[in-house]
């Protein structure tokens, strides 16, 4: 049947673990086959570093813990693979390996650059007559991936996310003073985290007073004379912004004047600082006390604060890769399909990677509602099954225990 | 033998609403004893708002609740009581209110500051021969108060930063290439919380690299050197910085250059922004990747993860307060104790609030090793404890439940 090897790729969340050992505990099934990892994904294959996953995964303990580790255990890397028009030796080097562990199923777990990866090797394969399988496992808190119905990864970053926000909510109403606060979420061009702020409203918390999104332009005197309204009617206004929310011409609004911006291996701009900026602009606009707070990097790793149902679902999704390959398909990505909103239910099929690969999927417009200053009771159907259920960690020296496999 | 009222004043932790609880149930165990809440602590109270707190705490569920919910359920306030030889009219307007609602018993939960409060109204209830009793539950999670071994709402934080330090690391680790990522945390002039950081060193992670506490004057310069020296070794270092780092001339190093600084009410400067500078200059400096985080008011606010060591201790202390004020005892402020180490135990006792009000607590200076980068064995032994255990949240829609007073 031949062995398997799994990678983990691109920005960490909390649940890609979980994939990896679904993965895993499905690879492990079959007769006569080793699980290898790849050590910083297909980079750090390239030179030479994996690992008999099976040296670390050896009891259901082990397994549990993995679950709970967050970011990629495996180590990661942001390498996007030449045209193989191009650059044929990349290629060739991956399928010696290949050929030297007796690799005939290759398991990828990413976003959407991860699956460029996949189509690539996949390609090439059939190019060269390979009977080797590549299969995607989608994995992005941004939740930006097409045809699977949200992504593992998601649900974890919501709930972290919507529990912040409500804590962050008490906080800012202790005192008896105007003030605002605008917190700062991530996603670049899809709003889906940012959204789920709108999460925090409830019977015992009023939610955040806005919501801006990546997928509607922001006017910012719009959003101030919105601010004062607000302030006419109560003391404490929360504001979620997304961290990289753009004007009507496009250009990000925190970055206005500046001609600098970062990118990334992939080209993509790196941004930050949209709360800060916008609580600035409010707090000398309106003479109020303002502050902002950026999420930050716990939003894609607080492993302590899963959702149960996120993680089912991303243990699922790699389990899913391995038994489609074993059945030999291959140049698809594992994709979760909603069955119900209300029980909730769902299940894994696999999806040709050319439809998911190197798409981003936004927030339907429709479901933007109030001025692009809210989500609809839609969005809120759709995403809260996704916070369901908890993960009790488990704790040595009253902090959670990681698995490390590097 | 009278009602109390409680009241709750500076800025809010995750455990101060322990301490309510704590003080409520004591309360509500003598006969004919109302137990009020101001609402926004004594500010609100001047302009009187309180509440009957027992149509709130009905069951043993809404005990629960509040004890889970983060910041100041009643609200709270930063009020500075004027010397009663300037100003007596505040002091009149309360006594009038505490003659009306028939209170002998004021608990005042806060930080230094509130303690001012108490010691001021005792002073005054002295002067005048009130029979009326003033104690003081301590709550802040800087953990600078002095006499107390620790303070309530210390150990949530704590446990928030260890953990929260702990998936960072494994988040910054993942990429096969030289970082630097400097984590912010809260602490103006007492390291506790930075040094917590500390406690995420164990078997499964190597821990933060450095440590900068308030407690030493920062030199710029020697954390460029030393942290090019550790990238020499490895990949990925971590540092923590408390907020507010003062070089040897006592200016912010973040500030450098500037000459603004706010002041909040009671004149302490409010300063951030000590991640990013650090990160920027480091990156800068040794042309490697690098970013701040700021740990942000998550770490004073994330209910959803207890120290459950921690909110034992606070319900205890408010008890106790409300338990020694029916026993006559007025102007203190209760203290925790530690008893032993290993088994770990405490006791609460209550000491005079002239011993605590207006005193910092710093981290000893023998504790602090490696030149001013690290803390010693010492400073582990004594915070290990005080995060061990876990409160179960409980949950609604996927989110953890708060109590609404106000």
């Amino acid at each position: 049947m031949g062995n398997i090897i799994i990678g983990q790729s691109g920005g960490p969340t909390a649940a890609i673990n979980a994939s990896l050992a679904g993965a895993y505990c499905e690879g492990v099934k079959y007769p006569d086959t080793k699980v290898y990892g790849m050590i910083g994904g297909i980079k750090g294959l390239l030179d030479g570093k994996y690992i008999d996953l099976s040296e670390y995964l050896k009891t259901e303990k082990d397994i549990e813990i993995l679950k709970q580790t967050p970011s990629s255990a495996l180590g990661s890397c942001r390498y996007k693979l030449p045209d193989m028009a191009e650059d044929k030796a990349v290629y060739e080097k991956l399928f010696d390996l290949f050929a030297e562990l007796d690799i005939k199923h290759f398991i990828y777990i990413g976003g959407n650059d991860s699956m460029d990866t996949v189509a690539k090797l996949s390609a090439y394969a059939k190019e060269i007559n390979s009977d080797i399988s590549f299969m995607g496992v989608p994995k992005t808190v941004d939740n930006d991936l097409a045809v699977t119905d949200h992504t593992p990864g998601f649900g974890s970053a919501a709930k972290y996310i919507a529990t912040t926000v409500k804590e962050i909510i008490c906080d800012s109403s202790v005192y008896d003073i105007k003030s605002i606060t605008v917190i700062e979420i991530m996603g670049r061009n899809a709003g889906w985290l940012t959204a789920a702020s709108a999460l925090a409203k409830g019977e015992d918390c009023c939610g955040v007073d806005m919501i801006y999104l990546p997928e509607r332009s922001f006017d910012l005197e719009k959003c101030v004379q919105k601010t004062k309204e607000l302030l006419e009617k109560k003391n404490t206004v929360v504001i979620a912004v997304s961290e990289a929310l753009r004007d009507k011409n496009g250009d990000y609004v925190a970055n206005s004047g500046s001609v600098h911006a970062e990118l990334d291996a992939f080209g993509h701009k790196i941004m930050s600082g949209m709360g800060q900026f916008l609580a600035k602009h409010l707090g000398k606009s309106l003479g109020v006390k303002a502050r902002g707070i950026e999420i930050n990097t716990p939003q894609r790793c607080a492993a302590h604060l899963l959702s149960k149902q996120d993680i089912d679902e991303s243990f699922d999704a790699g389990a899913m890769a391995v038994a489609a390959s074993k059945n030999n398909r291959t140049a698809e990505m594992a994709v979760i399909i909603r069955e119900s909103d209300n029980p909730y239910s769902y299940r894994i099929e696999t999806a040709d990677i050319e439809c998911c690969a190197n798409l981003e999927k936004t927030i339907p417009q429709e479901w933007i509602i109030n001025d692009g200053t809210y989500v609809s009771d839609e969005f809120i159907k759709y995403c809260r099954p996704l916070i369901y259920g908890e993960v009790t960690p488990i704790l040595k020296d009253g902090l959670p225990i990681h698995m490390k496999l590097k």
